[in-house]
């Protein structure tokens, strides 16, 4: 008997499974561990900077009230009374006519109100004192970095669920976050089903094929930014499926399993979301590959049945499993990056369902051109090696021609949008 | 008494640095650590794919001789001889008006050379045996997936320098590559300098800042796929410092240095270079920020002397080092992917040098965008944590208005070109 399912829209099933959306928790690491993670809080200034006046260049700090009559003709003598470099504190304070030679990033001292640099002085040593003259008049902050001038504290300056990258660490650094609030990983349980699966380590035996697709999940998990729990692969067998299947769920945030989703008489995973009193949120959707994706939830949790096929797998990841990592990581943006693009080869195919095409995108002179990954028989594993995007063919009765405009979504690119349109 | 340096180009720069690339080494890794990786060899299959003719659909398999005579009117009758799932063999040989039950990948049986998809037969059983019927013709090799029609055993699959992402990961699962040949991370070297550095978990003091270089070194070291050794601040103290540098030059691949190379009182790299016996390959290029970036290298080995000032260290970095790391990593594109964009903001400024400003990108309508990252002081770490790419604006006296073609080079993906230009 062939179950008939009715098949709803990408955008239906997008809508239908973030409904599921869980908030992350957060967690306090070591600033040394914080790469790649995402901000569970805004970084907050802890101080103003610069937190002193200071220099921006090599110089004499001045004050500049002496150098109103200096001109090229009567130049101006200071007498150089410290010499300081960053990191060290001046101790003398600057009176009439008096300097202080000053290193980049070093604190003016006070009594002084500007700094001349090296270059544009004249110095020389009389009696073993130091002495500079200045033939041009200075004003008052010249060449002064001001208290505060770039961050003031309490200023929020990097957003909660930000990707902690090195720029992010140099402000993290510079307020003094020895320890960060980043998202908590959510743990991703992933279950390969069939017993055709070999492991990598096995040799090819007739009528058998390596399981890719559970360590191609794990890795599509960890480029999201998750953690991943495999347990192996199911065997075509109900109840110890089942039974595997129940006792994992209290150890995992959410649950992949790779097969067993379609209609032949070994796919049995329908059958254990319903043994399982689950509530399946869609079971075909309107799109190629990867119609028989099968979305359910129990008590709230989310059961991603993706196809045992490796590109229609990948997709079913990247389109409903990515969304709900990026959300329990307190990303904004948790949908793939969606752009016009120009498509760079023929795609003659027809289609009654939207097409994931795998492609790969170049920009060429700033507009961004999509190629065919390979060849798109949804049962071709060597095409998702160069597989960076996925080129949206909506429905219709005609393929799309080199040079047309395309939709892609990219996938390995660290920004993305907000909606899923 | 200040030095005179002769500025370079910015591509000069590069051409001196790239002449000490120095080759990766290879390391057999396991499959499961693979991820984020390069691979120092081609991945070339280890067998056909599919190794067996194998099914696309659920259905049944025959042989298409026998539906010659089928119509709607004369339908043809098979008998179901043997039911296999995928994975399990098939075990009898098909002949005259006999079919195999078969599952989608499974195992097509011999004697058959088509099969039909479930929704296109129709089944019935009778005194306990099943038939099938069927009302049309077939074609020899229909719904048939040929041995090796995807892969031939031998084909090179993916190119040596790819990074490893789950697509690659597939592949090499497919192919039993339960070990992996990756490229070897070089290790860098990182010391910070000057006495004004405090750690990140001490509180500020007077005319000191936070150490946020080191630590967003080490990060862009990490994200450009090497591993760091940090070896702390050295002292603004000539000996103590030349003996620390030398010592470590026999654990790293190649050193980094932050700050201390201007000309300041306290700059002391130039002469730790001098005293090593290093050859300088630069020490000013016309470029902001960082035109006081130095290179040298002792014995081919490369030391990288980058600016104190957090943005100025920052762009060096992705500059020069990063081609370096990419080199060793196998990576035949060794740069930043260099794109043209349209500025969305102004940016007056004028350049007597060519300057590189903090900047990130979108994609509008297929194009590419290029916003300011924020202030663009040399000396404004808050800025770091929005940059995805940076903006060069060539010398020239006038600045770029908003709408205007600019070049970018894009940071934050993985593809990039394998020339500068």
């Amino acid at each position: 008997m062939v179950e008939i399912r009715t098949p709803i829209t990408v955008d239906e099933a997008v809508e239908r499974v973030m409904k599921y959306a869980f908030e992350g928790t957060k967690e306090l690491i070591s600033f040394h561990a914080c790469d790649g993670r995402r901000l569970a809080e805004p970084i907050v200034a802890t101080s103003n900077v610069p937190s002193f006046d200071k220099s921006p260049y090599d110089g004499f700090a001045i004050r500049s009230a002496d150098t109103i009559q200096a001109t090229k003709d009567t130049p101006v003598t200071f007498e150089v009374i410290e010499h300081i470099g960053a990191g060290t504190v001046p101790e003398k304070e600057i009176h009439l006519f008096q300097a202080t030679r000053i290193m980049t990033g070093a604190q003016i001292p006070e009594g002084a109100d500007c700094v001349e640099m090296f270059e544009k002085c004249v110095e020389y040593t009389r009696d073993g004192r130091s002495f500079i003259t200045i033939d041009h008049s200075m004003e008052q902050g010249q060449n002064v970095i001001q208290t505060g001038s770039e961050v003031t504290d309490g200023d929020v300056l990097v957003e909660k669920g930000t990707y902690i990258d090195p720029g992010v660490k140099a402000v993290l650094a510079t307020f003094g976050y020895a320890e960060v609030h980043v998202a908590k990983k959510p743990i991703v349980g992933v279950f390969a089903t069939g017993t055709e699966l070999l492991d990598i380590d096995e040799p090819l035996e007739p009528g058998k094929i390596r399981n890719s697709n559970a360590y191609m999940i794990c890795s599509q998990i960890e480029r999201a930014g998750a953690d991943y729990k495999y347990y192996g692969a199911l065997p075509d067998e109900l109840d110890s499926s089942y039974e595997k299947m129940k006792d994992v769920l209290n150890e995992v945030d959410l649950l992949v399993t790779t097969g067993g989703v379609s209609v032949g008489d070994f796919d049995l995973i329908p059958e254990i979301y319903e043994k399982l009193g689950a509530e399946v949120l869609c079971n075909k959707i309107a799109q190629r590959p990867g119609s028989v994706t099968t979305v359910a939830h129990v008590n709230g949790q989310l059961l991603f049945g993706l196809s045992g096929n490796p590109s229609a797998c990948y997709v079913g990841f990247e389109l409903y499993t990515r969304p709900i990592i990026q959300h329990a990581l307190m990303n904004p943006c948790v949908y793939a990056l969606r752009s016009k693009a120009i498509l760079a080869d023929e795609y003659p195919k027809t289609n009654s369902f939207s097409r994931f095409v795998r492609t790969y995108v170049t920009l060429e002179n700033g507009k961004l051109h999509v190629h065919l990954a390979g060849m798109d028989k949804s049962n071709v594993v060597s095409s998702l090696a160069r597989t960076t995007s996925l080129m949206e063919i909506p429905p219709g009765d005609k393929g799309v021609q080199k040079g047309d405009e395309v939709e892609v979504l990219l996938l390995h690119v660290i920004e993305r949008q907000e909606t899923f349109r």
